[in-house]
């Protein structure tokens, strides 16, 4: 794996201060900037950061690889903002839920040929500086989306930056990413969120639930900022996973109501067939007791 | 706490298999039945029963506790049949998840003093002796459901039952018991079953998953038998549940649609500020990293 030269990171928060700790640690030195100085002052403090930046800094130009951390849409102005200023960047890169969006600023940016889009799939509800931690990234899947137009060096880059974090990257284009995060990673967020608001409706708190509740609810908890803006810039398949799942349910509501026992069981037995299709991994939820 | 004489136990899957293996551990003589006699056997070589026994057993009039540990549909008729021999009886009760059928039939077979349905909060995908362990129980919530005509001593060997496997026990009304868990246990397993089913029909299967999606469908590989007999028995409660759910889901749908970001904002901020209001105890998913 080359040695990478100066990277920045914008956004120091559970994603990219963990890149931080980690490229610093490697060695690597870290131009880091945070809208909230106070996760900047710690970055800085404990080694995480050699070097704090802005949008406007000169040194933005030394950054070999430019990683964008922050919410989805911030991270789009961002990038249309910083572009004049990257010439020196053989990467640049960002670490958000949708894709497609992006990689058309990027395109308009100049950017075509260094501009490739990753996804770490290792978000959690914890979000901001001291959430980030060492070794985040290691066993993680990441998708990265290279348009027709990016240089083979920035594709390079691409999966040594992710290797040397110990990811595993896969490659897929912005349209079939954006699609299948609906279904993955999105609705699975939006149904914690609606359980949530349901039992609150209901009168129950999450110090109700059993462990099975508790479970079912804990995304509830992940950052509004950052889900609002993907939901907003994927809503299209957005709306169509919710509508299948409103679907499913309704389908379920009607078996229970018919006490249509056999129905019922079908459904409980298709659904934990494709549940145990899957192959459990160290530190999956189904592993853990 | 009063050591007991023998204790029955009717079904050794995972409630029924860890109650044993506690309370053999103490001391307690344990006269235990599964239909699976493969998983009797097991129970028996490795000490966790003393003796087999099953529904006709004259053995079950030594017992002073009964515990039916079998699907609730299978609970009513269990105790039914072995209602005629429970003399010897002090306290029957079972661990189902629904509390207002089983005491209307405890009160038909003459058991009103001594039948006491208990509901521990503990269950989990895993099923049958294999998944049972010691210590299932330790610090876990319990909930007892005392009708009007449950004697002082049925009561205190309840509570000394479940103190004596380490759990919290809560008393309750049966109805207000299958009223609370439609929303906090019933709902977020169909919620999973739900989730798995629209994931699979949009061709997703659980390996394309993050950690967020594993979570939110890991109940989805819940056994089909105990839960349709659940659904079945409490299904006016859960279809008001699962009602309020589509509603929930449906408001997000439409502001999702609407790209009304302020409104997406305000309904993610208020499922976090729900979520967050609990105080995540040991073991519990929230303090898992």
């Amino acid at each position: 794996m080359m040695e990478p030269g100066s990277v920045a990171v914008f956004g120091l928060g559970l994603i990219g201060g963990s890149i931080a700790r980690d490229l610093s640690a490697q060695g690597v030195r870290v131009l880091g900037y945070d809208k909230d100085t106070e996760s900047l002052r710690q970055a800085l403090d404990d080694g995480s950061v050699d070097l704090a930046i802005d949008a406007t800094s000169d040194h933005l130009k030394e950054a070999e690889i430019v990683i964008l951390a922050v919410p989805v849409d911030i991270a789009t102005d961002l990038l249309i903002s910083i572009a004049p200023r990257l010439e020196g960047a053989r990467l640049v890169t960002d670490v958000g839920s949708t894709k497609t969006a992006i990689a058309r600023i990027a395109d308009e940016c100049g950017l075509a040929d260094r501009f490739i889009g990753s996804h770490p799939l290792c978000g959690d509800h914890r979000s901001g500086y001291s959430a980030s931690r060492r070794g985040l990234f290691r066993d993680a899947k990441v998708f990265f989306c290279p348009p027709a137009s990016a240089s083979a060096n920035a594709i390079s880059l691409t999966e040594g930056l992710w290797a040397r974090l110990g990811a595993h990257s896969i490659s897929t284009a912005p349209e079939e990413h954006d699609h299948m995060m609906a279904w993955v990673s999105h609705l699975p967020q939006v149904t914690a969120n609606a359980l949530a608001l349901a039992l609150e409706q209901a009168g129950f708190a999450r110090d109700d639930l059993g462990p099975g509740g508790l479970e079912m609810t804990r995304l509830a908890g992940s950052p509004p900022e950052v889900w609002s803006a993907i939901l907003r810039e994927n809503r299209d398949h957005a709306v169509s996973a919710i509508t299948e799942l409103i679907v499913q349910l309704e389908r379920l509501r009607a078996q229970i109501a018919g006490a249509d026992d056999q129905a019922i069981r079908d459904s409980l037995r298709h659904s934990r067939d494709w549940a145990m299709s899957h192959i459990p991994c160290k530190g999956d939820p189904d592993t853990r007791r």
